[in-house]
């Protein structure tokens, strides 16, 4: 064990233009779903973006994820498939009126992204008492979104497009991927080059649902307190 | 609506600094629980972080979030007892060895920290059916820990350090802030200025768990599966 004094060190602090760099990725990432291009992802790449989804916060420093890399592209399209058939039940549990427009959205670009990128979670990966997990049993499935928001991001930053797509049965991904019961399946990504972007939320542009404004979600002191 | 085709946009790519600068914002990131100052907050820094968090991805763009800025040192030294309580009955699920350790770390911030921010995620915020939510109850609060990870990383490049706690039993913060009962506590962030952060995570430097070779965690095509 090192140290521990020697392990605090001086946080660098951030240029006004790295600042603004990071603000960027934030800001103009996007659920990519039809602007994949064909061009497979160079190794190193890929490896940056999973080093990026490793290095997020996990509750006990439990780091509950796997990586399924998924470039094949027959076990593309049994996701595909996998996804279509959750889909169908999913438009149906709409009002006719959403329904119509629901059908009108295309969700995923599972066979066109080169890539996908099976991220799950491990629950029993440091045993069954875990720092911080004890109150919240789902502090290690939150501790794996992190991860995917992070390697979302550094995405962004690499001209990569990421789509997260979540209208499946778990149980067909599993299968599919020989995934064990007790893993839980967390995100299905689809990735790939991207050279063009919506400027908003794909889903604000095709007038499924808009911003709100932030200021109505802000609270002070307690819940519904809106000024101090 | 706007017409579609206006809103797909070359997607401006970033240059290798503003690579470079996300990558070291998600690189050099850490859970904070001791290197707080006690400086509060601008206003207009925390509207920067709130407004990373808004831009989050969220499922069917239901935006379920909700920010509870507390300030207040009477509400934070209350959500500390909290803490403290959840915190003893989790030290006893611990192994006796173990335990002696547990009981040595610091876990939070909650009255150091001079900000508060209880993230919160109302699965009624667009209905009972949501786009992307139908076979994965669970989406929601994804997207709020999407949130999370957003504000986290915006925060290292403001020269913020934040810290989930997650050791409460959700009920009490619930009551301290009275928070509705359909909603959910996703996280409870301390939030401040800091001047020095560990570069290794804390719980690596003091013992507690280290880092595991993301190599072991990566599979091709299938679980399990090391070589393609």
């Amino acid at each position: 064990m090192r140290p521990i004094d020697d392990a605090v060190r001086p946080a660098s602090s951030f240029s006004a233009a790295e600042r603004e760099a990071v603000y960027h990725a934030i800001m103009t990432r996007r659920d990519v779903r039809s602007q994949f291009l064909p061009d497979s992802l160079p190794d190193d790449l890929v490896m940056r973006l999973l080093t990026a989804a490793h290095h997020a916060p996990s509750v006990g420093f439990m780091q509950p994820w796997n990586f399924i890399l998924v470039k094949s592209a027959e076990v593309r399209a049994r996701v595909r498939d996998a996804f279509a058939k959750a889909n169908e039940e999913a438009a149906q549990m709409f009002t006719r009126e959403r329904q119509e427009k629901y059908r009108s959205l295309k969700l995923e670009g599972i066979v066109e992204a080169p890539l996908g990128i099976c991220v799950t979670c491990d629950p029993s990966r440091s045993g069954s008492v875990v720092l911080g997990r004890t109150h919240n049993p789902r502090m290690d499935s939150c501790s794996t979104v992190c991860a995917v928001q992070n390697l979302w991001l550094a995405a962004r930053a690499e001209g990569v497009g990421i789509g997260w797509v979540s209208i499946f049965r778990e149980g067909d991904l599993k299968e599919i991927l020989g995934i064990p019961d007790h893993i839980e399946v967390v995100a299905w990504l689809c990735a790939g080059f991207v050279d063009r972007l919506y400027d908003e939320p794909e889903l604000a542009v095709k007038g499924w649902r808009h911003r709100m404004p932030l200021d109505e979600l802000i609270f002070h002191d307690g819940w519904g307190q809106i000024k101090t």
